[in-house]
């Protein structure tokens, strides 16, 4: 089945995706970390009953502990779980064929539901977990609070427990220097703004994630326009960036030179490989390459290191990536 | 009429191309240094008249005082005159279409006849040159000694006055720094070998000139058949390097990244043109990529400077060279 990722969305050329996550826990259990394997294992074995054949999309469910360090560390290279969610006895996985869906099991919380969709699609990626979670609700009574709303392990999502995102790619704003004052104010709004992909104030691919922070005393609605409305911002100021720089010959030259270096090299480093996708995709958008963005977010995703091992079935060397990683992305640019 | 440097030649892989010089003086006028502009006009205009309707070539008699700066230096840059030939009075050029030939009138000495060919051709541009010396020396009286030779006012050239040479593309030989000890070796053998554009051991471009030293005591077929050989011998060497270096994935990607930045760059200066250019000429003479030697030898010489300003009939910003260098390499190469 086809990845979501390799869909199309609205205002694609800046958002890359949308992310809503749900954190639940059920009643009548302790959260995960007052929990012995046995005591996960029941509650994984109840949420997985409570969904399998409950919900719109078809999910399998993974005990992590069954997976290859290798596959592990890709499912987190592509969001599908935390970094932190190993492959520990007790860790479980509900997995949509398309992975547009990802529900963890006993992570911090009993449940955390994911829904992924290409784009800015913030009110059908919420509607779409809000029915899983409707299905659970339906099903296991929910640690609850009227006053204060979803009881989560960590305080700071205490209420709607949910946390909307969406991946910006903003090559424009990230290199012209504008996104620490950009964070300084959406701060002031209650969302906040960080890398992707490595540390510093420009990460590797110009990748950001904007999420919202504001969990108690809020409605998911408000939360969720609050997020789109302050996205249709940053697309513009960033769409409005983009066409000044590539009015400049010298940042015109280097978009071009990525496309070339992509189509051409041998060895691909993945930062490379980003730094220059990155380029690359906001030449596409701007309509100098032919080249869908679906295209290039297939490859941010399938030329990570951890997930080029698990397609390989075995750790390779980062040379032997390298040369996999440019001979993919010359097919895929051709 | 087609440039000579448009042809393919012999061993063209690595031997770009063949230069015969021959220094002759009349022997009823002193040396130029000596020669007031009066007595230069005089000199200019008899080897003129001499030559211009006895030759094979069609030759143009150029005063250098009725060209421009910018047409003056894309000569030197072609190789046609010497950087020091300046516009000054008394400075003449005969010079063929196809640019092949080239008569500085009053240098250091009276006539320097230089005939350039594709490809190592060192036997038919030495007799091309020699045609045209029998055609001055059948009509006017040359400087000549029975027991030394051809007469010149800088001793070093005395006895056959001939200089050959041949311009070596040496990318593997160069970048794996052989060179030097190379250099030690022709110079025992008479020879000398110096970069062509550029200081260093490893000049931009690595294109190499290869060319006798000694002119008493030897006759000017022995002269050239030297030279042909340890021609042969390096080309053998380059060749045999290139094949080593194009196994080394770490080489064949710069190779094939130089292909897709020089088909992509909006902005080239001439220095790194020249840089990858070579490593692409390197590749196309192996086979990579689908491109003419000739092309790319085309291109080192129209995209030189001064070559550029002259075309343009004005003095550009080297940014505005830098634009229009990288959109001819495109379309060459496209």
């Amino acid at each position: 089945m086809s990845k979501w990722y390799k869909n199309s969305g609205e205002k694609s050329e800046v958002v890359v995706s949308t992310r809503v996550r749900l954190a639940r826990n059920l009643e009548e259990y302790p959260f995960p970390a007052k929990l012995d394997t046995a005591g996960k294992k029941q509650v994984n074995d109840l949420v997985r009953d409570a969904l399998l054949g409950n919900t719109e999309d078809d999910l399998s469910f993974i005990e992590m502990e069954s997976l290859s360090r290798a596959q592990t560390i890709s499912l987190a290279e592509r969001h599908l779980i935390s970094p932190e969610f190993t492959g520990g006895a007790g860790h479980a996985l509900l997995l949509s064929d398309d992975e547009s869906v990802s529900i963890m099991l006993c992570e911090e919380d009993h449940v955390r539901i994911q829904v992924m969709e290409a784009g800015l699609a913030l009110d059908s990626a919420y509607e779409r977990a809000d029915k899983i979670d409707n299905a659970l609700a339906a099903r296991l009574p929910l640690a609850f609070d009227e006053r204060i709303g979803y009881l989560t392990q960590c305080p700071t999502n205490l209420g709607t427990a949910m946390r909307a995102s969406v991946m910006l790619h903003l090559p424009g704003l990230g290199r012209s220097g504008q996104v620490a004052k950009i964070s300084a104010t959406v701060a002031k709004l209650g969302l906040i703004i960080r890398g992707c992909y490595g540390e510093g104030s420009s990460p590797i691919g110009d990748m950001y994630q904007l999420s919202n922070q504001v969990t108690l005393g809020i409605s998911e609605k408000t939360a969720i326009d609050n997020l789109k409305s302050i996205t249709q911002q940053l697309v513009a100021q960033e769409l409005a960036m983009r066409e000044r720089m590539l009015k400049n010959p010298a940042w015109e030259d280097k978009v071009y030179r990525a496309w070339g270096v992509l189509k051409s090299a041998r060895l691909l480093s993945c930062e490379e490989f980003m730094d220059l996708a990155s380029l690359v995709r906001m030449g596409a958008a701007q309509g100098l390459f032919d080249v869908k963005l679906e295209k290039i977010g297939e490859l941010f995703a399938d030329l990570q290191p951890a997930t080029i091992n698990a397609r390989e079935g075995k750790n390779l060397e980062a040379s032997q990536r390298d040369a996999l990683r440019a001979a993919a992305v010359r097919e895929a640019l051709a």
